[in-house]
């Protein structure tokens, strides 16, 4: 693979030279011979001037063929169509599958959302209005209408014929969809069932009619899980009228995967590990409003022990096991999230049962704990020559970390409900809010059983 | 989505009841009728009885199709075999897509295995054993052998004639791949350039020479972002002499995808959210380990505020901030840790580089523990009527914040270097860490100040 990355860099390097000295015909040709995701990786490494020299060598078609492969949510999206003229830039945008280019308008101003629909053809502006039109997070949001679909009544050999015509602008022509004359969806082949099955057989008799659609509301998140675990590399969506509306294809599938992955990640973290930045100053202001939000809930904590005061300045050894009982109950809070937010993420009928799921966390918190406090008994017991003592830190570990998992379980469960996603209660909230409770448990149990250790 | 999912259910339990009657003819009509995943799905719903019933009913060859869609990993899997006829399990073995049964194989005892391969043809279980023989989290891991080849001096219509010939034994049919005499890669032709070319058109005029490719040796992770750039629906694979030896589909690239992130996201909460079990003391046997080894750490920290005790008796007011320390020390650590973790998991020549990473997160521990500093400053300040205090305070959370991203991100560098998966790292193990580093720092600070707050 190095190999491949070296030739690249050279490759790269004589591109760059040949667009500057004006070597258009050589440029083009090299540059015509490189995959899409290559293509778009040199222009994205380009200096404005030498990208505006780009735009006169190459049409708004090519252009257009490697922007397909960047990112929606690149930063400098919105700076490098206002570069381009404007009518290239419409052009460009038209020229790309229309999901891809209704991901890049979606985070566009609407003003310039509507300049560049002005300049299209009016059927083009329409279908990608329809696009925009809906959330984000749906099926509807990530389709594409770039599919090849056929009737019902054609037999193979037309169809692979219709399939020659439209290959071009399809995004994949390895899935034809079979419509009625209601444009209904009845069936789907494969381009493998059009290659192997006689080229004088119907559509019908060689197709798979019962087919796995999601509708244009479906969560992506779902619809990606399905792709996934039928292998597809498309899977069609329909209307409420179960019309056929468009197509899903495994690239975006891995996009959402990746994407809801990296939003648990980041909500465990109670960072947005997306959006990383090299400056301290921009990385910090990301990172600071959780911080200060969690320091005041932290506050909270602080004062529930400037409360004990007068029990610690009689017996300051309580100080001590503070941060041990604190940490190791955020510990098990954190596992509980974890479990708690990933089994969520399930879907269909595996979809675990709420209260199931708290019951399940709490009473493998209450295992642990056991299990953690009398470790800590021993220990402390035997350090410190003082049994009464061991047992107030075991049994204030017990409780906290049952408590913590509780927390851990039932925090998220609880955003479900609510609607909100529950990788948002993150890893720094629940070990933060442990701290309180875990605080609230110990100095508790620790004014019972004062009399004892202190002897 | 769910009107499937409910004709899916009505579908099973007609299913079950066509089997107990033994309706042979009408349980094998509608299960062959279904998708591989949903038979999958039905089969695991099954008792072992029912799925003993089933062996008898369906061929070796008809059960292997929907074993490719079953997690190679299910616990169960070798009860699942070991309940078959052992030759027919080897059939079924066989008639897998090779790289799923090698799969398979790998969690198997090895004498299982010799025995499942003894029963198969010689070269094929010469194929499968080669394919046990490379890294798991390798191209030659994760590649299958059941791929489309074929010579460069054919032309269109004949390769599209050799594809039908291949075309239900191949994974994909969608890439064919060039070689040459000696069996190394010259090109690339996707069933779109077939279809839409002359059939009299020879190949290498129409194929793609520029191939990307992976080597056997490659990690998985690399490959299956490579598949993801680009877009391809396959990969080939080569050898140490630039052979083509096998493929890896996009379905194998987004189980990749997911398992890094899983496996990056268990990393981050210090347990493995993968095999999660709903019996408590299952479940806890999983963390225990983590929160044990932990609570030794932990164990330090206290033993240093014990060190302490002196300082602590005489300002316990001390003890009222250990936990806000210790606890916003620990959130910018774990935030720290995953921009860390995410970072390294870039690759090519975006890699960071690790020195520059480390600076950059000590900065911004700088500029949070600063911003993060003076506000607490000015709480505690205002709180206690006490500046001095408050300084203190601010002062041990700026430099603990600080020395928090310092090890957040500078461990899993450490981990990557020493060649272990940077996402070992745990959140749990950062802050159980940090909490020590906070109570040095913090107790350090206050030792020196004590006077000016005691006042």
């Amino acid at each position: 693979m190095e190999k491949y990355d070296d030739q690249l860099e050279i490759s790269n390097a004589q591109l760059l030279l040949a667009l500057k000295n004006g070597e258009t015909k050589v440029f083009r040709k090299r540059f015509l011979d490189m995959h899409f995701y290559d293509q778009s990786h040199f222009y994205l490494s380009l200096e404005q001037p030498q990208r505006e020299q780009l735009y006169h060598v190459l049409d708004a078609h090519e252009v257009g063929d490697f922007f397909d492969t960047i990112e929606d949510d690149l930063p400098q999206m919105t700076d490098l169509l206002a570069e381009m003229d404007t009518q290239y830039a419409a052009d460009m945008l038209n020229d790309m599958f229309d999901d891809n280019a209704a991901d890049i308008l979606e985070h566009l101003p609407k003003e310039d959302v509507d300049r560049y629909l002005s300049l299209m053809g009016r059927s083009d502006a329409i279908e990608l209005r329809k696009l925009l039109h809906y959330d984000t997070e749906t099926a509807g949001g990530i389709m594409t209408t770039d599919y090849v679909s056929v009737r019902e009544d054609l037999d193979v050999g037309q169809a692979l014929a219709e399939l020659k015509r439209e290959a071009a602008d399809a995004e994949t022509i390895y899935y034809v969809y079979v419509v009625n004359a209601d444009n209904l969806l009845v069936g789907v082949l494969t381009l493998r069932d059009l290659i192997v099955n006689d080229s004088h057989a119907k559509l019908v008799e060689v197709m798979t009619p019962n087919v796995i659609t999601a509708s244009v509301h479906d969560e992506q998140a779902d619809v990606a899980q399905k792709i996934r675990d039928y292998n597809f590399i498309a899977l069609p969506v329909t209307d409420d009228q179960q019309k056929l509306v468009g197509i899903i294809t495994v690239d975006d599938a891995i996009e959402v995967i990746d994407d809801e992955a990296q939003s648990d990640y980041s909500g465990l973290a109670g960072v947005d590990v997306d959006y990383t930045s090299e400056n301290p100053f921009k990385a910090a202001s990301k990172r600071l409003p959780w911080l200060i939000t969690l320091l005041f809930l932290g506050m909270s904590t602080a004062t529930l022990i400037n409360h004990y005061e007068s029990l610690l300045s009689s017996a300051s050894i309580l100080a001590v096991f503070i941060s041990l009982i604190t940490g190791t109950a955020g510990n098990a809070g954190t596992q509980s999230l974890a479990v708690a937010v990933r089994r969520l993420a399930v879907n269909g009928e595996n979809k675990p049962k709420i209260l199931r799921l708290v019951i399940g966390e709490v009473l493998t918190g209450l295992v642990t704990g056991v299990i953690t406090g009398l470790t800590v008994t021993v220990i402390v017991g035997i350090w410190k020559q003082n049994l009464a003592l061991g047992l107030t830190i075991g049994l204030a570990m017990a409780a906290a970390i049952t408590v913590a998992n509780l927390a851990g379980s039932l925090i998220p469960m609880l955003m479900e409900k609510l609607g909100f996603d529950p990788a948002v209660a993150s890893g720094p909230f629940i070990t933060t809010l442990s701290d309180l409770t875990s605080v609230l448990i110990y100095f508790s149990i620790a004014q019972v059983f004062i009399r004892a250790f202190l002897n």
